[in-house]
């Protein structure tokens, strides 16, 4: 069973991949608080409790109290963790509670939030239940909330007891929702592993159809290139910045879509698609790797299309959480497997590269997926 | 000028106790970023910067952006937290920026914990401007908001840069405040400083006529002693709660009495009184000594009346925070200067210590201070 370490300065936890942690979740749980008495409260949605309910409750002699946050990124406000606490209150949950993020990204990053400030922190640990949440976002302690004025403007560095991700969860995934998060694999292959993007290209058959041994490694491999990067640089000074790769044009790709119209994957790929255009006309990459990159991502398509000019995205850019300081830092790709970070994009060659990046858009229409919103 | 450097696992900082700091805070806070390019944004309330703005402005050859927190305990929300945060992000604020939590307990916990949860944290300064944060709140990293279910109930654990202490703001304090903030002085003589008690038994006719060296005499002394615990207990898992002495029954009186009727320190002054009395009950002190404390305790009054029964008070002691898990933990004076934490304290026995003070209480009636509530 793949177990990941992951070790900053402020935390040391692993993170588990395999089928059936579910079933013998109790039993985990005791582990991590070695044999300390504590009460367990999980986070979750409607959606992940009907269909997970049966399992998660088996493994516990005494059922844990169950609080829901209704599904989607309209929910990832102050005002959600508000409510979460005021029930956490009046349940009477203290210092020796433990939360319980079972969900996607959202109430990943709200219950993370929620447990570093009530009581001014309490333990808590991850049960991600999409691909995204699994490869990403539930890894690295990153938690928070929304702004009106942004994603994510406020928040906590605050590391689980544990992350466990089932595998079995995915199977119940529905099809746009794993390729969408497999776009946050290829990230990974891009940036810092070469093999995992030989992989992806060599087994997609197999991984897009859920193959369990192939979604497995792909899980894996990416949370490894993840934890290693945080462990590296846990509060985003240098090197954890790559992870943002794609994300940039992302962003602005989201925004411009009113966070409604692509998942978040999907809105990656697009915007790797551009940091690869970038790569390539800065001759920091040759024609042949970005052929291959945008070929992958195509393959683990197709991406949903939108509607906005390359003038809108470029201006969206500007107002990014990681731009403010009015300089624009790009992660570009200089092979398979490695990136830089360059600060003195113009904006004329950004323009010229989301141009490109719509340009194929248009050549690979896919229909518009409706559904709501999943973060990354 | 008094200058005492608290060291934690987590921080390390200075709090600076002297006359003329507002007018030199430009310089102090380069100094505190060390020539770092900073944006200052200070969090305030329209009263206090009314007072102040000219000293504070004088300094800086930039005006800081200000953002205001009205008034009062009723805003230490995270409703606030929220509206300053999208003020922060509108105006640009980043991580190169600093918050100047300016104000009394209220500003200063809602701005500690803000500046926690911007961006996921960014530097902040504490100038706090009543006797009650000089002495209390503005000193160990203790921030956060109120819920419904109670008080205090979110917020983070985050020290700030610096905090600064200008004994000139003391003052323009009305005389009640100044009396009430000096019962947390009084508390910090008894449980850890028996010269601090002894100073101000000696001198409390110059302490309450505001008296500049001797206020600073004692705000310096009551400094040493917060510093001296949260410095041996960061997190508050032991000795820190030392610093809860007289809070337990303060806290059912300020509940009982919708945190209207009471000055947080006057009801600090009666709980004091109480354990006080438990103390004597448990043989833990003499007579004498109890006689000292609560004559102290009254020299600095007259603490304000209110009405609730010992039974209703007895009650609301066992949904305090602290008292969760069921035990009840008492923090008894053991000697002047000296307390221990009793975990087994009876009902009846709390029951006879509170009516004992509120026996007290109707032979040393005060009239109702009309105010709106300061917190601790």
């Amino acid at each position: 069973m793949p177990v990941i370490s992951l070790k900053t300065p402020s935390a040391a936890y692993d993170i588990t991949i395999a089928s059936g942690l579910l079933r013998t979740l109790s039993a985990r749980l005791n582990k991590l608080t070695k044999g300390k008495p504590f009460r367990p409260f999980i986070v979750t949605s409607p959606e992940i409790w009907g269909l997970w309910h049966k399992q998660v409750l088996a493994s516990f002699k005494e059922a844990p109290t169950v609080l829901f946050l209704p599904s989607g990124e309209a929910h990832k406000r102050l005002a959600s963790v508000e409510s979460l606490a005021q029930q956490l209150a009046t349940a009477g949950a203290d210092r020796d509670s433990l939360l319980i993020a079972f969900g996607g990204g959202v109430i990943g990053d709200v219950t993370g939030f929620l447990a570093a400030i009530y009581m001014r922190g309490i333990p808590y640990v991850q049960i991600p239940t999409t691909l995204l949440a699994q490869v990403d976002s539930s890894v690295g302690g990153k938690t928070g909330v929304n702004l009106v004025a942004g994603k994510n403007l406020v928040g906590s560095f605050n590391h689980p007891l544990a992350v466990l991700a089932d595998t079995d969860i995915l199977a119940t995934l529905p099809p746009a929702q794993l390729r969408a998060g497999l776009q946050e694999s290829i990230k990974a292959g891009i940036i810092r592993n070469a093999k995992l993007f030989k992989y992806m290209e060599q087994n997609a058959d197999a991984i897009l159809k859920g193959d369990a041994k192939a979604l497995t490694h792909v899980v894996t491999a990416s949370v490894r290139v993840k934890a290693d990067v945080v462990a590296n640089d846990e509060r985003e000074s240098g090197l954890r910045m790559i992870l943002n790769y794609g994300h940039t044009i992302g962003h602005a790709i989201e925004a411009a879509t009113s966070y409604k119209q692509l998942l978040h994957g999907e809105a990656v790929g697009w915007g790797s698609i551009a940091a690869t255009h970038l790569g390539l006309s800065r001759k920091l990459i040759t024609q042949a790797q970005s052929d291959r990159i945008i070929a992958l991502i195509l393959r683990y398509g197709p991406l949903s299309s939108f509607k906005a000019t390359a003038a809108k995205l470029v201006a969206l850019t500007s107002s990014d959480k990681k731009n403010r300081s009015g300089t624009l830092s790009f992660i570009l790709p200089t092979s398979i497997g490695t990136v830089k970070i360059v600060r003195d994009v113009t904006q004329p060659e950004l323009l010229a590269a989301t141009e490109s990046m719509l340009a194929l858009m248009r050549q690979h229409t896919a229909a518009p997926v409706v559904t709501r919103k999943r973060k990354r």
